[in-house]
């Protein structure tokens, strides 16, 4: 048996952009990409890079026409299908700036489907840069492997998205006050889920008996220490994708 | 019935001190976190702050002598008895600072028992700054409820951890090349546990041999995705700390 080298490189870049790829599609690459491709990685002619769109899987593509700022790529293979996620979403409030952007990084890196910002009484921040947290969602992507990103949706009042949740999906909530017992709990609800968690301070009273007359909603208690929302977040999300998600 | 105030106060201060507490001990408090009390926390005379050592559990104090730059509590009730988290080791290779940071931070939120660094052949940081992860274990166990702080273990290089493993303790890493399934294979080995972490270069094939060869080694997958070295610490945390640890 010879050894054949790995195809595609395993050294390849790899980059998100938005032109749909496809057999023989040539992708011009200008911008951050481009400096990225160019100055960073120093790529040469003939080089492969990995793309993927979020729709059409990973392509690899063969770099041309290298400029100063700018270069072509042309898709010579697909190198893995379109991805299928656990249908799982994350509902979060908005917190401050570096702990969102972890939130989305990891939500990204760990399999969700969707990311769902959701604006609570207590929340100390009401503004959120969807742009930057896109941002942070194509990086991760780029590094972890993913051919699609997450759903990154505009956020809403939890009210809102309570009236309008739907009752097939099941919505986890970290309830302080008590909750079962986070293993047994998801074992017992397999399908299409989301975990809502709340901002530093938590749910006030009112928003988490609106939580709880949701239907579909499932309270759990996430240990007997205080984590952090973007903890709380995290450890949900990770023992989702253990438990009920694409992991075993 | 009558509603009594919530004791302790609910908005009390928490600190972590060096001095033994006890039953009319006075803890002398200077420097950085004399600030925070006096300037950030804007405390009073009479006021209330918890205190805990990493032994005594955790203590109510009273506030006396506020001067310029130091003041003195004075404890007055046991709030907690000493804790008891579940016997798990994370052990992982240096990453760089931030993320470093991030583990250390997570780690004793989740209820770490143990931070082992090792060091392996693909780490790109060789230096650890162990009096800044000492600092993040702390504000995480102030702020996250712990009575004590994880064991923050010098770094040791992964031959002399493996050389010395102790038998009767499953030492679960992520194997890339293939691992069984992280619910089922956490299920089945219940007790005391390490879960070993590579750099973001993973292992080379040599040390994967030897973690392998090492009685108590179980290889885990956690997942199609490639998570990065601090993604993969936290997530097998929370996912032990679901299905083997307090949680539940």
């Amino acid at each position: 048996m010879t050894a054949t080298p790995a195809w595609p490189p395993q050294s390849a870049p790899r980059l998100h952009v938005e032109t749909q790829l496809g057999e023989g599609v040539a992708v011009p690459i200008d911008g951050n990409p481009a400096h990225y491709l160019i100055s960073v990685m120093r790529v040469k002619p003939d080089d492969i890079v990995l793309l993927f769109d979020g729709r059409s899987g990973e392509w690899a593509a063969r770099v041309r026409d290298i400029r100063k700022r700018d270069l072509v790529l042309d898709c010579v293979q697909q190198t893995k299908p379109p991805e299928h996620v656990p249908d799982f979403w994350l509902c979060c409030a908005p917190i401050k700036k570096g702990r969102i952007d972890l939130i989305a990084e990891k939500a990204c890196e760990l399999g969700v489907a969707r990311l769902q910002p959701v604006l609570t009484r207590r929340a100390v921040v009401d503004k959120l840069n969807l742009d930057r947290l896109h941002s942070h969602l194509v990086e991760a992507a780029e590094q972890c492997g993913r051919t699609a990103l997450p759903d990154l949706a505009d956020m809403v009042k939890l009210d809102a998205l309570l009236k309008s949740w739907p009752a097939d999906r099941h919505l986890f909530f970290a309830d302080e006050t008590g909750g079962a017992a986070l293993d047994a709990t998801l074992r017992a609800h397999p399908g299409p889920a989301a975990f809502l968690v709340g901002p530093e301070g938590g749910f006030d009273p009112a928003e988490r008996d609106a939580i709880r007359a949701t239907p579909g909603a499932v309270p759990v208690s996430l240990g007997p220490r205080i984590l952090r929302a973007e903890t709380a977040a995290l450890a949900a999300t990770a023992a989702w994708m253990a438990l009920n998600g694409d992991w075993n």
